[in-house]
């Protein structure tokens, strides 16, 4: 099972994940000038990223945004840097963020977990609910794939309508409560721990999890006390403003959670008069930082 | 600016919008014989279709996920089809329901708003909040482009978080209402209304609309009452079970929505004998029927 091993992964190299979001400003110019274009820069960077980081990370997480602003060239590059991560024996997370209809949701379910863009998780918005998460779960019921749907995100406009305080329908399965008041992003995260309840692993985890920013520190603490089998996947560290003592609350027994960061790992190299050449190694160094960082704090 | 030209085709040529949302199943044999792919032949049918249906129709949605299921290769057809539509001076709706923090915000707009994937207005997803918008705005700030936000889906586990009762956190500019319940979906509409202030037409409607499906009889009725300038796309008629009769109470004197479909005008040839070849005049036809259902009950 895919939760096994994204589990089995921060045991064996800790709770990293490498965001893959380049952009031109964080390519170096010697890649630029040899690539035959900015999708072919990126390419190479990312497997500079993948090649140095392989060994202490967790898993890498690539957001299609950053590709899809290339347009079909960039999401050629974006097929290309998935099948590196995998072929190098890594888990990749497409950081795709889709929600809709059964009917288009059958169509991504496709899309990302067996054509060209096949990644071993994908991320999903719950707007639409459970039936637009439904065409993805052949795919989780054989073992081979997991999902994380976003629960408390790390914008600042997050609370707008994540924090909206919503009565239940129904007595809730999971807090107990009858008809009680909580957060928009606590239904959410009630109804994911739910419908991962089929597809809780040997570790404790499902391989349905869900997405809480570092910055959201009450959410986080909240989320991962409440529902223990939710794997979560943690965005906001570093540039976004979340610190390893801030997401070491996601973490049950230094397992149960990855931490990502784009900016700080894949970006180090900037400003270092070596940065140019040696981006690779500046990368491992800032991802051993944050590895430490956070050990710091889960112990 | 764009909403004048989406109300002024509503005007002229009715509130259909075609569902250009191909699938291996709805393409003619005798195309996908002669194409040299899935991807070639689903273009070519969307070419007979725009080209049979340009005068009797008010604009095109074409959602990414049915291109993005054939890979690199489908979303290069996703890109020449919005570009068929532009070119013949029709409206494209690039359906992509995005919604991510402002960055990734930012790359989705570059991607969708001027690369290659230029369309003229997006679908985008509610739950990120205001800053999941915000990139996007630049573009409507120079009339070139629109918005519709997700507000109240057509599909059925539609209700499980978008009717949740959910409390205000001040009082409503809006509805007038302090501390009040009201479904998730109202705070939406709210949301989506106040940021379209900005960007409201000569014609009274904002190039920020919204999402409501046909299905949601009492919901599409609400948004339409309280928020006039909204203007409503509004998925669900036909293969998803709404009628003329249902999608009515999302139109006032005949414009500020439009209705989409797609099975029911793109698949209209299948089953009759000489389908294969005619297949742009039975989706012709299949427009032409819709339009008629819808006045006949708007007046």
């Amino acid at each position: 099972m895919i939760i096994e091993r994204l589990y089995e992964a921060v045991e064996a190299r800790g709770p990293v994940c490498v965001g893959l979001d380049p952009s031109p400003e964080l390519i170096p110019q010697g890649l630029l000038r040899t690539a035959g274009s900015l999708a072919e820069a990126y390419l190479k960077f990312n497997r500079g990223i993948v090649d140095a980081t392989l060994d202490v990370v967790a898993c890498y997480k690539v957001q299609i945004a950053h590709y899809e602003a290339l347009g079909v060239e960039g999401l050629a590059c974006y097929r290309d840097t998935l099948r590196y991560i995998r072929d190098r024996g890594a888990l990749a997370i497409g950081d795709v963020k889709r929600g809709d209809i059964a009917s288009t949701a059958a169509m991504y379910a496709r899309a990302h977990f067996e054509g060209d863009f096949e990644a071993d998780f994908l991320t999903l918005s719950p707007y639409l609910g459970f039936d637009s998460l439904e065409p993805f779960l052949p795919y989780l019921e054989r073992g081979e794939k997991g999902l994380f749907v976003l629960i408390r995100t790390s914008n600042p406009s997050a609370s707008e309508f994540q924090d909206l305080s919503c009565f239940s329908h129904h007595r809730s399965p999971i807090t107990h409560h009858e008809k009680s008041r909580h957060p928009l992003y606590l239904h959410v995260a009630e109804a994911v721990a739910r419908w991962g309840e089929r597809f809780i692993g040997k570790c404790g985890y499902s391989a349905i999890g869900g997405v809480v920013g570092g910055t959201a520190g009450d959410a986080l603490a909240q989320v991962r006390k409440s529902f223990p089998s939710l794997f979560l996947l943690v965005p906001g560290y570093g540039a976004q403003g979340a610190s390893g003592r801030d997401v070491a609350v996601a973490f049950r027994d230094g397992n149960g959670a990855v931490v990502v960061a784009a900016r700080s790992i894949i970006g180090a190299h900037r400003g270092k008069p070596d940065g140019d050449r040696r981006f690779p190694e500046y990368a491992r160094a800032a991802a051993l930082a944050m590895r430490e960082d956070i050990r710091r704090w889960i112990g």
